[in-house]
């Protein structure tokens, strides 16, 4: 039985970690923890866990709850976790932590576009980028998983094949994503409003997004090169989902024009015809996101346009399954020694 | 292994099933019956099941499916069981109907609410009201049970308590109802397209609508006497979910008014205080839709307006759930000996 | 030219009176009063007048305003008009309070429901309840106006001719309405947070909703004697409209059941067949938000229940124009002896 | 008084054309052309219009509606007024085509793209592309109107003034656009009902959508020579609205990276400083599309992404409006001689 501590357990990842955890018997949950319900049943921030789970809400004192769990997820803001890190609670439970705090190795690009000074640093060395597609090998012994953000996870997948074979210019990268309004946050702001979000759609953080440096990092690592990228986030009037529409140059290394579709999707299943939670959709069927509603699948494809010599890359998913509370349960059924897809396996919800 | 097949697969009943069936290793689904889409892989269909559903869909031939399965779900039109149903089929198969066909056990008030003829009257008599919460000691021995409606469902269960103990008047009571989109079905219709449906609320059925006298049926056998309701459902821009407000005055035998919070929330605690699908919320916080979502709960609670002596009921539903797949698959574990929660015990998704 | 000045501008409310009357060449908006933004160009905050609305906010200060303006609007929270009025502001300008303030006449309920002390009870009695298909006679020659609430503007009309050609009997009257988002404001609250409303639904305020005593207050004043009503909003997702569906037994004066469906359509067509604003649906239609979005449009009907003896009223309306800042803007037509539907016109705007 | 028929009335965009004509004095309605609801009411398909619009649907004889009016609208399928134009209808009456019939000046990519032979390419030289922001001059003596696609309206406004005047690169345009479901039309298809599109969104018609080339050609005309562009339409949950993100590199002629966030507001500042229904949004503030609902508005701005050598261009429009009925009105002004904006100055309604 492991035992499982939550800091930022009342936000909606936190809320989503509870909801695949509870239902579990290899895993007990020990700790909800909440800046602001502190007392409070649990169960009365989220009235759908009524009957289920009837522990009350603790503070977020990470030193005690190490004590107390083996496994702890910080489903917090950014600058938390880097603020409250040590040596201590690393030698007493494994950490996943949902922030971008341990996701960008380079200081002072966290720095820069997260404007906080990260207050551990000594960390970042041993962080582990906790996407099991591309990290694997590295997770089981991990210590402290930088859980992907959501953007970053379904624009890597999307693209990841393409680039590594090299049938793609790196630099003509350019990716258009579309996401729920969960991904904001369940934070009291106007913007976030039914009436301001509903019958909208608008892009935000044009040319700014905080996203934009892990999605490169993580290119870059792929490429062996620098990668730069476009990455421009839109609010979408729904409440789960990511959609990520990529563009590229074919023919990174093999001359413009010279992919067909059909050697793009034998390089997708070429990743991913093992990969439980990516599904290669048939034909040029495109990605949507009611269809991994609720679950941890990524759904991708790709359309060659032989007009214009680019390739579009599609990439849905759940951006609080396997873009949060998810993907971080699969690292840790990947740490403590569970099946990885334990507990992951539902059958996506949508219509 | 319980060979399942189902007759209407394609519907959203029918998906619902097919999502909630299709992770369990006890159950083994041998028939996706559609008359829409016969020979087409289910999983092109509703594409949330691609890599976990591979089967293709089948025709709704009933005779020949009852020599395959155990167990047949009919998540089908109206007059489409009543119209095949044999003796034959039932002596190899416990058939579990998600219609109306054999909830009205008078022929001539089905005949008349349904403008249907009803082709096998012979039936009616065997079949067992599915709502286990009532009738749970007739359903392990049944062949053939006629799985409730959603609106009666939540409406029953709501009222249920307070009716049966005598604190209402059987002849005051109001039920208002809004339902969510999926209880309209998957057909193409104009009135059900996005923006037909969208930032809009209507009333419909008013005072003709067909959950009426199974909802009449159900609360004169518990009233011991003909009971007539008002019954208006509305239609509400969501795609699941029903919430019933039921009104009624206090004091059927015990005079008006006498009743207090505290009295009708005993009730409710009598009746369902071990109930595992019925949660009574705390205090008079009102169900919501959302706290139920994806799973097979009903949420109720009531209210006591002591200036107007009558009491406000309420209930809340996945009407595909509890209202439809959910409670046939209870009634499906209780046929066939398995744990009545069994795969039901989905914690809600929304928020 | 009549100068306007609206203090709650920056309010869902007054940002509707902005839409309405800034197209209009006989008013000019002198004064965006709000609270929060002040100095701020009001176009910023609703930037669907960029480029139409060029001035900044300004502070609530009343007194100020009564001296720029002919015509005050308060789309204010309970408490902020009672608690500033005064002879002198009366002197200067004629004020339109969006607010429950001067609607309720007897102290004691206002204070009561409001849990408010009423600071200036002494204007009472000359304000009129701006309901014009009621009170017409009364607005030209008002100083102050209450505009009545979105759920008693929609329920009154609903109700109001049968309950005065004594139809329905007043003691049976129950109301169920179901309203949109923009009913809560535009207040920072988690409880309006998209992803909290959108896909949901649920009652609020059972039995303690505070327009209860003011559609009380106008049915007994129809009935000549007390009415007591049960009133249940309930919150749906879309932004905006109400519905009402209020029942009542049939046969207040006469007998239960003696009345037609034929009966109770003439009684609406009496009362509505040279209103402008409020639209008796041919036969049986429901009333349906859609149709009115956007407008002054009052659409009502009902249906007569000759099995229960009830009869199902049902009236429509956009919260925000016939509920709020059209209605307000149709006393002003009357009391600046403008034509009362002036820019109050347009079409609805649904599908 | 102008006499108008509208082919295609019940059609969301012709209903669109009834909302915003219905109202004008100097407009009369003669033709509700319906092909599904000939002789029945127009106010009982939209009832937005009971009480306002009396007339009931006629059929679609263009050659007898060219005899009773001045001005015609087809909103019609693509093929219907190219196999049904004759010399003797434009004799008769201005037409202003909705559909795509006559916007593409070559047959053979007409024909190639939209799958049909074009009956009456006769009439293609003749026709004026509808967009009066570009082609203003040429409108007032037109016979016959292309008016323009939603998305190539929203595309070419949003990138226009930057391709005329040389800050981008024609070769790397790259459009990701988002629309309302009324973009789909009111036909009963399942793919379109409320529980598909709801909590979705998808790409659709990848690389095949059928405004590629209308897009196209109009950007090659602005640049002088050949333009190819990715066009990559997404379907959003919501009823109404555009919005076009599209990316380009900036420096066609003068080199990388040379231009600044100013130079590009510059020039999106000397188009449409003076057109009024183009609004050129403050600083780098993204367009929303809550903020054109309902208007004949374009908001358009664009960002300068110094890292990468590109500009994000955005534009957010009513699709029925300036998408469709709207700018018909407005060319329908010009061509009538009205001033352009007249009926067309309502304020959005969005929040």
């Amino acid at each position: 039985m492991v035992r499982v501590g939550i800091i930022g357990a009342t936000g909606y990842a936190g809320a989503e970690l509870v909801r695949l955890l509870a239902p579990r018997d290899d895993v007990k949950l020990v700790w909800f923890g909440s800046r602001s319900y502190i007392g409070q049943p649990y169960a009365s921030i989220y009235k759908g866990f009524f009957g289920r789970v009837l522990e009350n809400c603790r503070d977020d004192s990470l030193e005690e709850l190490a004590g107390e769990a083996d496994v702890i997820f910080t489903a917090t803001p950014q600058g938390f976790l880097s603020g409250a890190l040590t040596e201590g609670i690393l030698s007493k439970a494994k950490v996943i932590d949902l922030s971008a705090d341990f996701r960008i190795k380079d200081v002072a690009t966290y720095e820069k576009w997260y404007q906080l000074e990260h207050k551990t640093p000594q960390f970042l060395g041993e962080a582990v980028y906790g996407l099991p597609e591309l990290t694997r090998p590295d997770i089981p012994g991990a210590r402290l998983v930088a859980n992907p953000g959501c953007y970053p996870t379904c624009t890597f997948l999307a693209i990841y094949p393409l680039l590594k074979e090299g049938l793609i210019d790196p630099d003509s990268i350019i990716v258009d994503a579309k996401s729920g309004v969960t991904g904001a946050g369940r934070g009291a702001k106007v913007a976030n409003l039914f009436c301001e979000v509903n019958e909208n759609v608008k892009a935000y953080g044009v040319a700014t997004h905080r996203h934009t440096p892990e999605i490169e990092q993580q290119l870059s690592l792929v490429a062996g090169r620098p990668v730069t990228v476009n990455f421009t986030p839109h609010l979408i009037p729904m409440e789960r989902g990511i959609l990520v529409t990529a563009y590229a140059t074919l023919g990174g290394r093999a001359g413009v024009g010279k992919y067909t579709q059909e050697d793009v999707k034998a390089v997708y299943e070429k990743y991913y015809g093992k990969e439980y939670f990516v599904r290669v959709l048939p034909g040029t069927d495109p990605p949507e996101t009611r269809w991994v509603q609720g679950s941890n699948f990524v759904d991708v494809n790709a359309v060659v346009d032989a007009r214009t010599g680019r390739v579009i890359m599609m990439g849905a998913m759940d951006n609080l399954v396997k873009g949060a509370a998810g993907q971080a349960i699969q690292n840790m059924n990947l740490m403590c020694g569970f099946e990885e897809s334990k507990g992951l396996d539902g059958i996506p919800m949508g219509f």
